[in-house]
Formats: structure tokens, sequence, C-alpha cells
């Protein structure tokens, strides 16, 4: 029988395991990606392997994060990127150059390659046909060393798309499409892998968004066929040498199928607080908004940007309506610049950012007090965008630039008639903002800031463990929870120590205080634990303030490989009603840890408080038990090197 | 005998007083301006007087400072000014639209018109030949109100200007050759008046780069004459009806004169860490640059912006330089977008920002640790970058274009051929985003958010004072020492008890602890108190800790007005040795204020602590005497309005 093409890509990176659902596999990583939230920890932990080069075919360093520069924090953080960069061998995407997926897509994606990346986001190469996957800095770091990637096999669900898109309908509409039927966890587990007619009347960006946001139903990445469409656009990209054939073959088989009808699809929202809550534009109303957000690496490509261009030319922003629009990458705006679109943009009122993440990550342009807030962005938890208080709504570029004009949420289709854009034959090329690494390596020196301080280690995990519930949360909890992001607390992503005083910040104040007093102890979480961007701070932070074990109902997959990568045992329950029987403070206690991990992978847990022992399950391969037990895959890695 | 430019001025917007150097007079303002860090307190003065509409022939509300917004006090404070200025008569400059005195010197100013500004950089607008003063927020509320502006009467330096500049070098280098001769106090009590057969080989924003950082010297404002190249100016903005010629009279005389050679000057640098520490950029050497930042109310013009596109064009940024440029407006931004000019910026690597005052105040962009910065700004205070180990240098565009491409300081002669680069004949003139007032101003509702704090009450000032000096500090303490702005405050400013935890937090962390503990109490500092910005919450926020009175070796002239503004007392040694015997934890007592206040205006005071008594005097109108001691002029013009 034939392969799919996650199946083709996997069987062609293999390095150890089968491909059956579920079962764990290794795989060879060609090309990795970082970005300055997460890579100065990844470049850290790269640097602690003692590996004089990069191994992978290509590594890029991109800043695209923390460009605000409030305090001295971020240059540090991007000058100490650019000297590691230069000398272990990876590219440097410098600040200013764009958003770390719109230019891997533009200047690096290969099709049929694997690509990791330490940002949740990393699947958007897929709409090359890359199998291009999110995860934890450190798993990225490894991969840099040399190392495969570790995950189970997942299940390959095809995406089958009909027909093409109505006037006014966009690739955001049939992501939207996807969230509404699988919400923000019926993605775990699987790959989201596109096909059907109506695949070759999608740009690659339109692909390109589609396969970023599949992150949002906790995929574990989405992928496009490799065609004709993908072989203009690297032509366009000046890369046509790259482009290889990669489609399914026509007897492959999937676990799972999801027919999608472009053609009956219409403009789409995302209503507050989660990617998940789609309705019909038309059906949520004319709502009142005070802020317009066109931008991050879903929805900032040239194609969005000049359909926005298109639609705003010669009119101007509503009074209440401050409308800013981040540009993905300097290639870009540079075009933008150089048509005339950029002079349009400007003159219809908006407010012209960096090339960068921005406000999609809440670094600036943060609402007012109580403000609706629509966005092309991927995320709309409560209280990412800055303004604990503000409703954020997910759409289109089209839909954005409509509701710019009108001021309420607004169907774009109401603009008439159809917008008229075309790729472009040839994209402006110019790496120039992209360093190569340095020839000599030790002529390179780098420079670490104040605020860089070296990685906490990881002990082993004790056999038994007792310890207070410091905190117990419902369903759906994101990394955005517990390790917050945003303008104060993204400049601290290197300094650990100081990082951990944030923890659950914007759930329960006390909680890193109340876990340094009592030396550690367990969270206790609802149902997909840790959903969200792949920051391994969220594992990290907590691991400083001694957590040792997360209890879930159920858990979103880069969280619980960070867990597992920082030695902090992620457990669900048996029986979920187990959940409802502990309260915070409840003291609990788990024995005999390394048996239960090395056999059946139940473990007892005795809640002392109430005195009742419940039973939980530990999901993880042989492999998996070793990183734990030795206190993570440092130690781990650390470990297998002296043998 | 005849008049020179400022007297004609002052003459026909006399109210009181007459025109002898050191008489208190009182001038009627046309125009007036105020920027968001400092408007959100105007206008809540200016609500307080209960004045229903403003009484000057133009006021305008702009939003510069405050826009990178990474929490919701400032979209907040954007939404509040907004209102305020539909329902209040005054026009309102949206966020995105510009930096208030690029703007107002495109849209607004009229040569001979008076305009007093919540700004010290208010006197850009002298470029055009207005007499344009900046004041603090209450001195700007009760304008608007209709009140006349007080002040000493100025002597008036006649600055003449001959030849004309050679290659590479730039109105800017004429501004720091006036540093370098006046010094930070050089121009206290002053006007600086240009003349000359030099004026005419200057455009209009060379001219506005002059007169916005005479500041520097602590002049009370720099003046052009209005000829004909300001109606050319004017004309290219579509506003040449505005125009009037506006020269001395040929037998006008002046206290002072200052002779500049232009066709001997040369590229010029001020070092750090003060705008009168200049040299010539040859001098200094090739010091290392790690970033260069073009933009600030003093250099961000279209002229400007397209000399540093045409030297940045088709070449790149050196590899260590963060290149960052931010437009002054967004007339400049949209002809840059239009002719290609910010194609060119963008590809040679510039990040380009927002129109906004941006990085010039500590929004944003600061250096690395220890790092150096090149800018086009107008103030290199330490820290003021946001970053407290930086260096930085303040040049013209054209060397730090140069210095953007080498990576050392680099003088731009080094560039060779000189530029041509030739003024347009129109301007891109859209005023769709200043919004006129409304008409009906009960239709508009201003929403005020939580961060939007009442204005604290001041009290009368007591009798007698005995307090304890709460920090003694040398000379030429700027108001950022004393009330530092930067991403971390300047959010705060519309909430004063917030904002006065972090009056002098960068020379004494302990400063708002120890008064608060105390109840308030005294301080003691140099020649130059409070040089710099025109922040009125340097006085505002003292008050609220129970400042009662600064006692200096002298006092820069905005910050002098806003402790009286305040109900400070703002006294001054009799014998500048005295300075030498106090020192920080010394009770203080000053006994019968009002007698001496309406008496000789000297005061003894009593040092408790060491026993002894000194003289210090308080150099005030009867007017400011009687605003002092009912608390400050809020309360003054309460009572006035009673009467």
């Amino acid at each position: 029988m034939g392969y799919n093409i996650t199946q083709k890509i996997l069987a062609s990176h293999l390095v150890s395991g089968s491909l059956e659902p579920g079962k764990e596999i290794a795989i060879r990583i060609d090309q990795t990606l970082t970005q300055d939230a997460t890579g100065t920890m990844a470049y850290l932990q790269f640097e602690a392997m003692n590996v004089p080069r990069v191994k992978t075919e290509l590594s890029v360093s991109y800043v695209d994060h923390n460009t605000l520069q409030t305090g001295f924090e971020n240059a540090d953080d991007h000058r100490f990127l650019q000297g590691m960069a230069a000398k272990y061998g990876v590219y440097f995407s410098r600040p200013g150059n764009g958003i770390c997926h719109q230019v891997h897509l533009e200047r690096f994606g290969v099709p049929g390659k694997t690509l990791l990346g330490s940002d949740s986001h990393t699947p958007t190469a897929g709409g090359l046909g890359m199998l291009a996957i999110g995860a934890g800095g450190l798993d990225v770091a490894v991969a840099m060393a040399g190392g495969p990637f570790y995950m189970a096999m997942p299940k390959v669900v095809n995406v089958r798309l009909h027909g093409r898109l109505a006037p006014w309908a966009s690739a955001k509409d049939v992501v939207l499409e996807v969230l509404r039927r699988l919400t923000v966890k019926g993605g775990v587990g699987k790959v989201l892998e596109y096909g059907g007619e109506g695949v070759k009347s999608l740009t690659v960006p339109e692909r390109a968004t589609i396969a970023n946001m599949g992150a949002e139903t906790g995929a574990t990445t989405s992928i496009f066929p490799s065609d004709e469409v993908t072989r203009a656009f690297l032509r366009a990209q000046g890369r046509e040498e790259v482009w290889v054939e990669l489609l399914a073959d026509p007897d492959a088989s999937y676990d799972e199928v999801l027919d999608i009808d472009l053609s009956s699809l219409e403009p789409l929202v995302a209503c507050p607080h989660s990617p998940d809550n789609v309705k019909p534009v038309h059906e949520v109303g004319p709502v009142a908004v005070d802020q317009v957000v066109i931008g991050s690496c879903t929805n900032s490509s040239y194609l969005d940007l000049m359909r926005v261009a298109a639609i705003l030319k010669g009119k101007v922003v509503h009074p209440r309506v401050s409308l800013v629009i981040a540009p993905g990458s300097r290639q870009v705006l540079t075009m933008l610049a150089q048509n005339g679109a950029l002079a349009d943009l400007v003159a219809a009122g908006a407010r012209i950012l960096e090339c960068a993440c921005g406000p999609c990550i809440g670094m600036g342009q943060a609402p007012p007090s109580g403000g609706v807030s629509v966005r092309t962005n991927n995320r709309n938890f409560k209280g990412r965008s800055g303004t604990a208080d503000a409703q954020v709504y997910l759409v289109s570029p089209e839909t954005a630039a409509a509701t710019a004009l009108t001021g309420y949420l607004t169907d774009p289709r109401e603009l008439g008639d159809p917008l008229v854009v075309e790729m472009p034959e040839k994209f402006y090329i110019d790496d120039r903002m992209i360093l190569p690494p340095a020839e000599d390596p030790t002529s390179v020196e780098v420079v670490r800031g104040p605020n860089i301080k070296p990685l906490p280690p990881a002990k082993p995990l004790p056999a038994s463990i007792q310890g207070r519930v410091l905190i117990k949360v419902g369903d759906n909890i994101t990394t955005d929870h517990i390790m917050p992001a945003g303008a104060k607390v993204l400049p601290l992503r290197s300094n650990i120590p100081a990082m951990a005083e944030y923890v659950f910040a914007g759930v329960d104040p006390s909680f890193a205080r109340r876990a340094k007093e009592a030396g550690g102890g367990i969270i206790v979480g609802g149902e997909n634990y840790g959903q969200g961007s792949s920051r391994e701070h969220a594992a990290l932070a907590p691991m400083y303030l001694g957590i040792k074990a997360v209890l879930a109902k159920s858990f979103a997959r880069i969280h619980r490989d960070n867990l597992i990568n920082f030695g902090i045992l992620p457990l669900t329950f048996v029986e979920p009603a187990d959940y409802e029987r502990i309260e915070q403070d409840d003291v609990l206690e788990i024995s005999n840890i390394p048996e239960a991990l090395r056999g059946g992978l139940e473990l007892e847990i005795k809640n002392i408080s109430r005195n009742f022992t419940f039973k939980a399950r530990a999901q993880m391969t042989p492999r998996e038990v070793e990183i734990l037990l030795v206190g993570g895959l440092l130690n781990y890695v650390s470990t297998q090197q002296r043998k």
C-alpha cells in the first residue's frame, strides 16, 4: 500500500521505531530554527553539550519576539545569539529581518525535509511540503547536536479540500473552519495532511497560513503537498533548485479524513477567548472595535498585506480604531515600499510596526481597558494581548481591513467587488540581513549580558515524592497561563530565577512565593494542560521552583515533552473523576516511582490530607522514563555522551 | 530704536509688564500643543478649571510619547485624550501621525504667533518664526483656559550666521556648536534669535533642528526670521496664506551677540553624557558602535531622512550595528514610501519604527549593556536610553548614517561627494489623521481608564517649614534624574501615586520610601537643577511625596516654574558655599515664609542638625509668591475665578 506525504518524510528520516500510530519513533532532523525568546536558553543548552558545530544541514537563529527593547536585556540577548550563531555554525537573521516562520518559508524551507523549531508555529513551513514540528528549545538543541527527535508516531488526518474559495473567503477562514471542527485539542497526536483538488487553488503563503494555525488544534504539524504551485513559489524566491515533487501515493491510507468544501466557506471569526470559538462574522454582528492588528506569522505575507492595501487604498481608518500593521519580513516590507502599497497603508492611517511578532505575543499595542481588538493573529487567550480585560477576535486580513474602515466587526463581503491580487513572478531577494556563520569559530567572541544566567541544574527524580498541591487549575490551561509572555516577562527569558517569579502570575500571583516557601510541590490540571506556545520556560521555571509532578486529565504534546525534558513527572488521572477529589493545599505522596515507571507506568498516589489513594498513569516511552529519572534531557544527553 | 523679532512678537502679545530683561511679563498665547506624556495631566487640570471650550486660536493634542503600549495604560490615555480634545475644542493628532513638533511645523505653525507647549522642545516651531515656548502642563492648561503666560522677560541673544554650511556639515552641527559654546545652562533666561546672511541658506526643517535643540542650552526659546524660505515651505505645505514676513528691524538691538561661521563648521558630536560635551567627530575617533538611532523631533524631517536614504542606498548596515529609524511624521513616512526612499532604507537593513519619539525618550530600543549608541536625538543623559551603562553620542543624520555603514563613529566627509537632496515643491498633505473637535461637545463621552487618577490636591504653603534634607544632589541634575521616563515609568504619567514611587529612582531608589516615611522634606541641588524635559511630574510627584522646598545653586527655567505651579518653594543659596555645609538627613527650618516672600524675598534657614543659619533667596514675582502661598497655580486660578 502507498504512503501518504507524512509517512514518506518520516520513513526517509526514520532513525528508530516504526510508523505505527502511538509508538515511539525517532527521526533525523535536517533543519532547525530558533527565535530569540526561546533561543537564548536553547543555545545555552547546546553549549552545555560540548559540540563544536551544529550537525544539521541548516540551522537558523531568528530574532523576532523581543524587539521592543525596553531594557538592556533584549539587545544583550540579540548580541549573545549573534555570537553563538557565528561560533557554532548557525545562520543569524538579524532583528528587523522578520518573523522566523515567514522568513524560513521565503528563504530556507525545502519540500520533503524535516524542520524542528523552538516555536509552536514551526508547522508554517508545512505550507511548502516540509515536515515542520515545534518543540522545546532543549529538543532543538539536541537536534543541532545531531541527535534525533523522538515522538509518538502521530495519526495522519487527511484534510480534503474541495472546490475553491469564494470571493472574500480566505486561507484564514479555512483554518478557522478546521479549528471550529477539531477544537483546540482535536489535533493532539495527529498530523493534518492537506489534499484534494482544492489544494492547487491555494498559493504557498495561503497554505502556510493554514499550516501555521493548525498548531492551535494541538496537532503535531500540518503539511501540504509539494506541487507546481510550490515550484512556482520557490522559483519566485530564486530557489527553484530545492524543489521536489511530493505527493501522497494514489493508494495512500489515512487514519482519519476531514472534508472541507472551500466554496462554501464564508468569513469566520474566532471569538474571545479561544481560537476554536469560531463563528461566521455576519452572525457575530457589528461589535464596536477599538483596535485592528494585522500581522503575526499567520497573516503577514506579501499577499496578505497587498490585499489589505488594496482594501484600504484611498480610505481612512475609523476614528475609534487604532490600526497597526506589522509586516512579516523585510522582504515583504521592502516590496510594499517599492510598489507603493505601503504608502497606501500609511496614508489610510495604519501605524506601521517593525517586522516582528509584536502585538501577537503581547509585545506592545495592548488594547485599552475593556477594549475590543480584531487581529489576524493565531491566539486570543485572555490577557495575551497585554490587557487583562480586552476582547480579542481572530480574523482574516480581509475581515480585519474591512473592520478597520467601519469601526465594527465587518464581513468583508460588504466591500463589494472581489479583490484581485496576484502572486509576484519574482520576490525581492536580498539576504544581507541574514549573517552566515563565521568561517573561523575561534575568532568569535560571545558576549553575555548580566541578564543571561547559567541554566539551573536539574536534579534526578526522587524515588518518592511528597508534596503539596500548589495550584489546581481547569481545562485548556495554556503555556501563557503557566509562564506569561508579554513586554514585562519576555525579556527575562534568559534569566530563569527572575522569570520564575511570574509562574502562574495571571492566575494566582502568590504561586511563586508559595512554591518557594513550600520548597516545591505538585500542580493539578484539567484537560489539554499546557496548550499553546512551545515555550519550555513553562517547564523550566516550575522546575526551578521545585515542582516535581504535574497531574492532569490530559496534556498538550509539546508541554508534556518539555516537562519530561526538565525532569518533571507528567501524570494523567486513570479515573478523571479523581480530579474532583483533590484540592489546593492537599498533600500528595507518590511512592516507588522508578519501579512504577519502568514497570506498567501506573502509579498509586496517596492523598494524605484526605486519606484516600487513586491511580495515575505516566504515558511515556522507556527512553522518556530514563530521561525523567536522571533529571531531564540535558542530564540524559551527558550520560549518553559519557557512555 | 527698532525691535528685534522676539520683541516684536512679545510686544504684539503683551498683556502686562514691559520688555525689560528680568521683569515679569505676561503674554497672550495663540496656540498650544500637548503630547500624551504630559497631556493627560494637562487636560485633567484644564477640566478642573471649568472652562467649556479652549480659548486659544488653536490647540492641538498629540500622541507621540507612549506608543509602545506594553500595557492598557497607554491606550487608555489615548482614548481619554481623544475624548477630551473632541469635547473641549482641541484638534487631536492620532497615534501614528507623528511627533508633535514635526507635525506642528508641517501643519499648524504660523510665523509671528505664540505657541505654548507642554514639551521642552516646543521651540522647534521657532524655525518658522513662531515664538514657541515649552512649559509645564498646568501652564498650558491655563493658556487653553484663556490665561496669559507669565515669565521673566528674557535677554535676546543675536546668533549671527555667516557664510554657508560646507558639504557634510548640517543644521545639527550648528546647534551642537551653539551648545559647545553656551553649555547646557548658557541659554537660561535668554532667547536665541538667529540672524545674519547665513540664515537664508537654511531650509525651515534645518532651522527647526537648530531651534529645537536650543532647548538644551536652557534657553527660553530660539527663533528664526520668517522670510522667503519660510514662505516657500508654507507654500509646499499648502499653507502659504498664513505666511507673514517677520524680520528684525535694521536698527534692532540685542542683549548679546554670538557669531557663527557656518562655512567653518565640521561634523560635531555630543559625547556622553551631556549635550554640551561637544567635539569634532574626527577628533573623537573611531569608537566602535552597537546601535545607530535616527529620528526624534530634532532630526526626523523629510529632508533628514532623504539624506540618510541617499547615503544608505545600495549599501548595508555593519553587522555589529542595529540601525533604527523613526520617521518624524506620517507625512514624512508617506513621502518616503511613495518615492522609494523607504525601500532603500529597509533594504539597507534599517529597522523602521513608528512615527513617534520612541528611543529618544527611552521608549524601546535600549542599547545592549555597556553599548555605544549614536543617535540624532537631542539628549544623551546617562540612562535615558533605557540602559544605565550605555554610552550615547548625539550627531547629525549624515554622521549617523555614515556610522551605521562602517560600525565606527564616522565623519561623513569620508563618504566623498556631497549629497544633493532638494526640498520638495509640494509635501504630501493629508490631515485625515488629525481629528477636529466635535461640533456638539455634549455628544462626547470621555472614557477614563483605571490608571487615570484624579489630580492630587496641593496644600497652601505653611508659614514655616521644618524638614529633613531627603537627598543632596550635584550640578545639572535633569528632570530625567528627578522623575525618570522610559518604558516602565512613562505609562504611569496619569497616575501620580504610582509614579511617585520612581522619584529619583535612578539616583537613590530609597528616596520615595524615605520621603513617605518622613512625611516629606527638602531637596538640596547644585547648579542648573531641573534641566531637560519640561515634565511637570518632576514637581508634581515630589509634591505628592510631601516635598516642601528645593534649595539649589540655580534652577532651569521650566522646572522652577513647575515647582511654583505645584506649591514647592524654589530657593537659591545666597552664598553658594553654603551648599557644602549641608548634608543629607540634616534637618532644616525655614520660618516666616509669607513675610519673607512678600518682603525682600530673602529667607533665613536654620540647619538644626548642625546648628547654623544661612541665607537663601526666592527669585519670584509677586504673582508667583501668591501662587506659591495658596499651594500652586491650580489653587490660584480657582481663587482668581471666584473673585
